[in-house]
């Protein structure tokens, strides 16, 4: 019996201390104590005023420089989102689904959720870095919410339902990381170069593309050796 | 079929104006508009910087004197507590259960929900105020959320349950409001007074005697005019 994933929140450029703070208070509400804090502006990030009780979570949150180093080690990758304009193909899942939906995926050993700034939210350039995007339902006359209270929310949620649905069925072969993802697209990457293939697209639309397929495919973890294999011996034959 | 009880969202005292905001937008989020302040501290109190898209419920919100003047027109009183040393003789509900106790209560056609400072919570002087008690389950390392995050919770909570657990079944003779049982409870204290039922007890533990058998009765709003009927008809006798 496998237990629920490990959960690692993100924030992506935050803008105000109080936010990180009150989001690092939310997560030790609900029992959860990996923070990590993408570009955050300011020196002053880890001036929590609002995070009373929560202050060894803030200092030991991690302050990284890009999206990728954040969540290289996590299986499973989730850009909330309150979904004003972007479209973008991923699948999209609802806040009350999400502890389900993680359920049915022993392979997730740790993912990670990943909020944007205060403003804007996650831009696409993060978005298409996730496997899956998420969304609260909000009401249409007031859909963003407050950074902390966005936490707060899914952290709730995530322990409510986790409590609910119990350990995950089965025990299983981890999901490849975030990292060994990205050194196969890199790798498939080689291989349409070396072919041609696709070259009349632009390199961001490429890279988005074989993104998109490798993010749906669910490889396994095991899989990974073979699919270098093949395309180490593509990129032989091909040069 | 009835709906979902009209949600109202009291705060006692709040220290903090950015917490009023972040209250205000949450309960916009869920699609909540209801909202009162006790006794706020500052006239600052509308500053609510942290509201965006929710002004217009921050300044409809109305600052009142004492609980009572909020709560009066409300079927049903609950008050939030981290319940660290508190021992009240009132039902205890989590969070997770509250909407589908209200769903079982039609009788309940509009719910107060009380918040208390950020400091300490509701007292209770509060507490006994209120028909029902009820608790975020949080993490016993962290147990105390931040006000505005715990109204989110609890809003967010109510807009999904309510849409997971659909209208309530039939339509009810609505409970006597808060109001007409504080009417209901000085008379009956009139009638003990005058019968010396008690006397060795002082005041305020006779109040609350009086108060707990009250709130845990459901009288029926019909009821009301037949209990009135009797206490007038004990005073007369009595004196």
């Amino acid at each position: 019996m496998s237990r629920a994933p490990a959960l690692r929140v993100v924030l992506v450029r935050p803008r105000n201390p109080l936010n990180i703070g009150a989001a690092a208070r939310a997560m030790a509400n609900f029992g959860f104590d990996d923070l990590k804090v993408v570009k955050p502006y300011a020196p002053v990030w880890r001036e929590t005023v609002s995070a009373v009780g929560a202050e060894r979570l803030v200092l030991e949150a991690e302050a990284v420089p890009a999206l990728e180093r954040a969540v290289r080690d996590c299986h499973l990758v989730v850009g909330t989102s309150a979904l004003r304009e972007r479209r973008l193909e991923r699948p999209l899942l609802r806040l009350p689904e999400l502890a389900a939906y993680l359920k049915q995926r022993p392979e997730v050993g740790r993912v990670a959720l990943v909020f944007g700034p205060e403003k804007t939210g996650l831009s696409n350039k993060y978005l298409r870095q996730c496997h899956v995007l998420l969304t609260v339902p909000t009401s249409p006359g007031c859909p963003s919410m407050n950074l902390g209270q966005a936490v707060a929310v899914c952290c709730y949620e995530l322990a409510r339902a986790n409590r609910r649905l119990g350990p995950r069925r089965t025990e299983a072969q981890p999901a490849p990381t975030f990292r060994e993802n990205k050194q196969l697209m890199r790798h498939a990457l080689q291989v349409f170069d070396a072919a041609g293939y696709l070259d009349f697209l632009p390199a961001d639309q490429r890279l988005e593309k074989v993104r998109r397929t490798l993010l749906g495919w669910k490889v396994r973890r095991r899989d990974l050796a073979l699919l270098h294999g093949i395309f180490r011996f593509l990129l032989r034959r091909l040069k």
